[in-house]
């Protein structure tokens, strides 16, 4: 691995302050003006298009690039680490300054690395089924102290790595507009409900998960061996429509709520590239139950947890209008996750659920404890009763049609290049 | 449409008492000896090869066929009612007695109707979402009493059609083992869980939907065309372990109490061969609400019901060595559906989340009010508290390894050839 130093890449873009320098190398899949989608690398402001620089590549890198033949990467993802991991050594030589291939690479120009702002990017894989979790705890303390501000916290929330089944047709790429959902809520003080757009539309700032490799059904994942199925991560906005979901989710969890789109960030970050952002999972507060022994593992205590800086932007129609910066909601970060993805991983299939290449998991909202850290406007105007004033003399309790809502994360340490996930945007529009 | 008279077909197993005379014609997925799946029609004891049949069906019923191939059914769901029609009626023509070709496929036998016997069933589409709904009002109560006697219905239940997300990566076709899964229960009176096999095991008796034609993201599916998006139906067994979902469903629903596998019975049965059975929707008792107008349709009022009998039927490994007849766990009805299928498409696709062919629907445990028409053992046994005595002179309140499950479904109505569903069918097996 040369991650851990600062190459530099003969791709000028990658070099100075960008979300894909050559240490990152997150896969997608992309089309070019109405071309067949296909798979390529972010770097820089450009993308690698893997199949036209096939014959660069051979063994198990060029495995890898054939199984993502098709414009999806679940048979890539389901062939696990040791392609992908030959896929990058080979992209980190190919694309470093003073690569072999440099010069040849440079005169074929755009027709091997296209400029990114001229592609369209699509979901990166066929998302089988979508779990979300629920695994940040001050998002679920936030939330459980508007309903019980004594008890936050159900009994079973430091045991279980709480997640639900989400719905997987209406997960989207960045960019996808986001339609106000009508529905069913009750005005407060009534007894029945009335129908019609949502009035409470909300964002969630979650990580995503990509699972690699699957388990047969009957099969659990231990968790030692969790890391070898998880392809990559990404950002995940779970739009939420706070008043349908309060009158629908009893007792069945929430439905319509959520299942109007799942907005996700198209690059898919892999493991590798996230390794020098390895955390130790932090300690349990003194009084916290030990992960049950299915639970818990010693690397993943070790090392199971990331630090990547996540934020949170706005833009209202007007402030676009009047040129005014972007109003940052949240700046979070992944080390909010009471259970690593390790741990989601095998509590999910402990019972012997079958995951499979190309299945998408959600962290669940990550809220940090303090104000200016919650990930959610639920949270922040604490369900509306504390509006947020915007530089255009705006103000708002959830989301109003124009607004649009921007997810990055940003990874740094020293004596390493920081790397980015690319964003993850969508822009609310009028309910039908 | 010959569907309402009792024309009997030249396959003699389809005249005596069958799930499958002429009047039926479930479409789905088998294999022969190893051969790839491909697409047939239940006639009697044997499955007509529709691919083998191909050249005996043009226009849309052949388009029909065409669209069936690759061993899965949704390309044909895609194509809606026309052509799902078109088949039928030449179908019907076809194997009826005294058709044109029935000296030509007598003569091809095996070639085009093999014995059901001898094949293997395959799930009948690829299931891209599944969503398990809560329809059954007198379950829904039931189970309601067992935790909030004075309450037993949540104040939405009249008003939305309850469901939620459930996996679809354990769907299995009848016949599949049932594995007893492993997870996290909390013992009665302690306050820390255990982790360990479920020892609460239960099966769910209800009625599967799978949808035909599908929505665009955005678009809602009105329910005065909803029918338009229903392709047939199957049974389906919910299989529920009960304490794991008892610690792990707050808040956010069930998840791994559910996600081990869900059983389903292999033939689609098509809206056509239900159409003599439709009933009108049961009037809602004095001072329950009217449907919110989404929900509401006078078509949907007078028709939007059946009139399916279910059955649910265990043996124990001790019965079957002693050759001891099924025990009858419950004698229910579809017309304990609260909502209709029609309004449960409605519902799903009001706040804009895309339906796509292939995806399937169960409607929730579909109990009666009385003893004998309960569709879990959580009702019949009440929690645990009142063990059933069967033949062998063994108890259950739970399901053991090795007791096997079978649903069935019958039509019945004077005039008409009864029809029915096939068998759902599964077997408990050990905790790895």
């Amino acid at each position: 691995m040369t991650q851990s130093t600062l190459t530099r890449s003969w791709v000028a873009s990658a070099n100075g302050h960008t979300d894909f320098p050559l240490q990152n190398l997150p896969l997608g899949i992309f089309s070019l003006n109405g071309s067949a989608p296909r798979s390529g690398v972010a770097i820089g402001e450009h993308i690698f298009d893997l199949q036209a620089a096939r014959e660069l590549f051979d063994g198990d890198a060029r495995r890898a690039i054939d199984a993502m033949a098709g414009g999806q990467l679940n048979a890539f993802f389901e062939l696990g680490r040791g392609p992908r991991v030959a896929l990058r050594e080979r992209l980190l030589e190919l694309l470093a300054e003073g690569s072999e291939q440099q010069a040849k690479l440079q005169a074929l120009g755009a027709q091997v690395l296209p400029l990114a702002a001229d592609c369209q990017m699509h979901l990166p894989a066929k998302i089988n089924d979508y779990t979300d979790f629920y695994v940040g705890i001050e998002h679920a303390q936030n939330v459980g102290k508007l309903f019980r501000p004594d008890n936050p916290l159900l009994p079973n929330y430091k045991y279980v790595p709480i997640g639900y089944h989400g719905r997987a047709s209406t997960i989207r790429t960045s960019g996808t507009d986001v339609r106000r959902p009508k529905g069913q809520t009750l005005p407060a003080g009534q007894t029945e409900p009335t129908f019609g757009p949502c009035a409470r539309l909300d964002y969630e700032l979650e990580l995503g998960i990509w699972i690699g490799q699957g388990n047969a059904m009957g099969d659990s994942i231990a968790i030692g061996d969790a890391a070898e199925h998880i392809a990559g991560f990404c950002l995940l906005n779970d739009w939420s429509a706070r008043d349908i979901q309060a009158w629908e989710y009893q007792p069945l969890g929430p439905f319509l709520s959520k299942s109007f789109i799942t907005s996700i960030s198209p690059w898919v970050v892999t493991a590798e590239a996230l390794e020098p952002f390895r955390k130790a999972q932090p300690a349990r507060p003194g009084g916290d139950p030990q992960p049950l022994p299915y639970l818990l593992d010693t690397r993943d205590q070790a090392a199971g947890g990331f630090d990547i800086e996540l934020e949170v932007l706005l833009t209202t129609a007007a402030m676009r209008e009047q040129n005014l910066p972007a109003h940052r909601l949240t700046l979070s970060n992944t080390q909010h996750m009471y259970w690593t993805v390790a741990q989601m991983v095998a509590h999910h299939s402990v019972n012997g659920c079958q995951l499979q290449a190309g299945d998408l998991f959600g962290s669940g909202t990550l809220s940090g404890p303090e104000a200016g850290q919650f990930g959610s406007l639920l949270e922040i105007t604490e369900g509306g009763k504390k509006p947020i004033e915007l530089a255009s003399g705006e103000v708002r309790k959830f989301l109003e049609d124009g607004d649009e809502i921007i997810l990055r994360a940003r990874c740094q340490r020293d004596g390493f290049a920081s790397i980015g996930f690319g964003e993850c945007r969508g822009t609310v529009v009028a309910a039908r």
